[in-house]
């Protein structure tokens, strides 16, 4: 039997929602298909194409906000109409990012090459591309390759879509929900890839969620939007921003089911994307390159940049995440993390408790039972808790530790 | 023969400063000593004791912004005259750092008892620590420690004194200058700290200064302020703020000169003191840990705000650490940090050029000698440009690589 896609104890499955087996296909109203095109040396497939059939396609797009966001990024953001994508033009095996000009006009001959392959205007083909930073796209490889996987598109397409866009990635990160509402059921599937916040060799975060719910545009909008920040936005492998990041929701309305605003349809088809939305975060930080360890922070007191700065100081400390690695009680680095992150603020009375241990109140040690502390960090999921001066905020992160396997995914194995 | 102090091509010695030999004694008006007090569980030296006999000694203080900034530190900030300082208390093998008010009173006692043993005001006497967070002060092995040094003060102590405040450092950073200044000839020393900005289970920074010329109080504190903004401020390992950072600038005047406000005196030790400085910090990252590669990013364009959060990006990014460390000429990782650091910035027109090589130009990928890119990315100290679109501004960082060693030495060699 398959592992349940609702695996970590920080993300709870709603009750009214279920998975179905991996093969069950997309969300009426969608196909899809995954293709080599030859961007990758090593031959596997790295084109993926993902076309919505309803006549009236409903979307809603976040992107990365790095100051160097990559051509397909750009030229999604600035050209298409956000609201109503129809297509999805994908790639792994190159990211198109710091190729200035050339770069947007690469992009936008295969963005016309993927509408007037599905019959599409351009300003309804979404692109997002993942692989290595400062290489141009190899255009007559995806022009080839638009054409070939158009032939290919179906409604079981899912998974060779995800394996398309897949690079670094050490195992699948896809979704088929059932979700009931209380106007109908509806499916709600998602692919997504990530090993690594960032890491510009290989990899990238890429999400593409289909639902056959009907949706407004701002709907989907709000309820992406939301649940893009309780899961993308929380999770860090190594604190980099990618060039690339692009979370895209498709909806196709074919279930008839509608989720009107403020409804109790809302909620609850708010609800399943937020747990399936998280999961896929936690996957992905799971999935850091070395990864061994899964840790969340959750900072509360103080104000909410306080806590943001400190939750995200801890998650990317170097020497937090060797601690985590090592299985290292040295609970002293979360304290140098959060003094750093909060410049100024001394004498700070900060509390710490590692897995409901705490071991320092109001800025001072505590004599706490060590075997059961050294036991809890030997945990595969560890979590700590920071406690700020103050009420009215908290946070949390999710991150991976530090190992020598990071070291030669990024150092060893150079390009 | 000893390898010169001044030794990386990033720092030019001054015409008028001369490197004397390691035991030519400190400057005069100055006495040290270092001991063991038991701190340490390897029982090497752990206690210095640091005293200036010139009736009325003129200092200069820096210190962590930290906000989990420890006791040693707090207390010398609130309690002492930063600016007449005699006495420093330093110590290895215990941060008390997250040590509240207990930690503060336990500093409090150790400060009492070197005023008594070296017949000064504790007002006077400067504490500085370093060595695990968390962990309380062992007093007794302190006081007793104070007393055992202070009756080995020698005018030739710097070098046990040094032994005795490092921890995981792997080579001396101590200078014994000598500098012909208009008005006469001057002395100036410092013993120095440091291998990452922080290491919360060993590390810290810590350095002080020596000089027999006489300053005023305010001179001092510019001519510090100054130098350490362009030294230790610059400098980074693993971009950790630490709780204990400490620099102290002690003058006897001893010499009989002094160095004037605005006269060609203060320029000439201003310019010893900075090349001081920043050969210090450059140590102490090439001693990070686990450190084999050395680099320097500079940020040119824009506006201050935008070159600073640009190169301390690049600096600390461990994607651009890893790269260092494999000798890999990956460069749209600096692409990828600049980009993050600079958020809504997108299209961002950025130059980069990797040792004078110049690999990207408004944006885009240049075609560029790879085989000679190859071949700089592997010498010892690499040098990164970024240019960022727009005048005005520039910095500059530098940083160490990220290294396998960096994650022994924090991951598996536990507490």
């Amino acid at each position: 039997m398959a592992e349940a896609f609702f695996r970590s104890r920080w993300v709870e499955r709603p009750p009214h929602v279920t998975e179905l087996a991996g093969d069950s296909g997309l969300p009426g109203g969608f196909r899809a298909a995954g293709v080599t095109a030859g961007l990758k040396p090593s031959g596997n497939p790295d084109l993926g194409l993902l076309v919505c059939d309803a006549p009236e396609p409903v979307s809603a797009a976040r992107f990365t906000a790095s100051g160097a966001a990559a051509a397909p990024v750009l030229l999604t953001q600035e050209r298409c109409n956000l609201h109503s994508l129809r297509v999805v033009l994908a790639n792994s095996g190159c990211a198109n990012a710091a190729t200035g000009r050339r770069g947007l006009e690469d992009a936008a001959k295969t963005q016309g090459a993927a509408a007037a392959a599905t019959g599409t205007d351009a300003a309804h083909v979404a692109l997002a591309s993942t692989g290595g930073i400062s290489q141009y796209l190899p255009v007559e490889a995806m022009l080839k390759g638009v054409l070939a996987a158009s032939a290919r598109l179906s409604a079981h397409g899912d998974a060779s879509f995800q394996e398309a866009i897949q690079t670094t990635d050490a195992f699948e990160k896809r979704a088929n929900l059932q979700v009931e509402l209380p106007s109908g059921t509806v499916r709600l599937n998602a692919q997504c890839k990530g090993a690594g916040m960032i890491s510009p060799n290989f990899a990238t975060m890429l999400c593409f969620i289909e639902t056959d719910a009907a949706l407004s545009a701002e709907t989907a909008d709000l309820l992406l939007g939301v649940c893009v920040k309780r899961s993308f936005d929380r999770a860090s492998v190594d604190g980099q921003l990618s060039t690339n990041d692009t979370a895209l929701l498709l909806c196709s309305g074919a279930s008839g089911v509608t989720v009107a605003p403020e409804s109790e349809d809302e909620l609850r088809f708010g609800e399943a994307l937020d747990a399936l939305l998280r999961q896929l975060a936690l996957m992905m930080v799971a999935d850091g390159e070395g990864a061994g360890r899964l840790a969340r922070v959750i900072v509360r007191g103080g104000n909410p940049g306080g806590v943001e700065a400190a939750a995200r100081a801890v998650a990317n400390s170097p020497l937090v995440k060797a601690a985590l690695h090592g299985g290292d009680p040295n609970w002293g680095r979360i304290v140098q993390a959060v003094g750093g992150a909060l410049p100024g603020t001394a004498p700070l009375q900060l509390d710490v408790a590692i897995e409901g241990i705490q071991v320092c109140s109001a800025g001072a040690a505590l004599d706490y039972d060590r075997a059961a502390l050294d036991e809890a960090v030997k945990r595969h999921e560890v979590e700590y808790e920071v406690g700020l001066p103050g009420e009215g905020a908290d946070t949390e992160v999710f991150f991976s530790d530090l190992s020598h396997e990071y070291v030669t995914v990024n150092a060893d194995y150079t390009t």
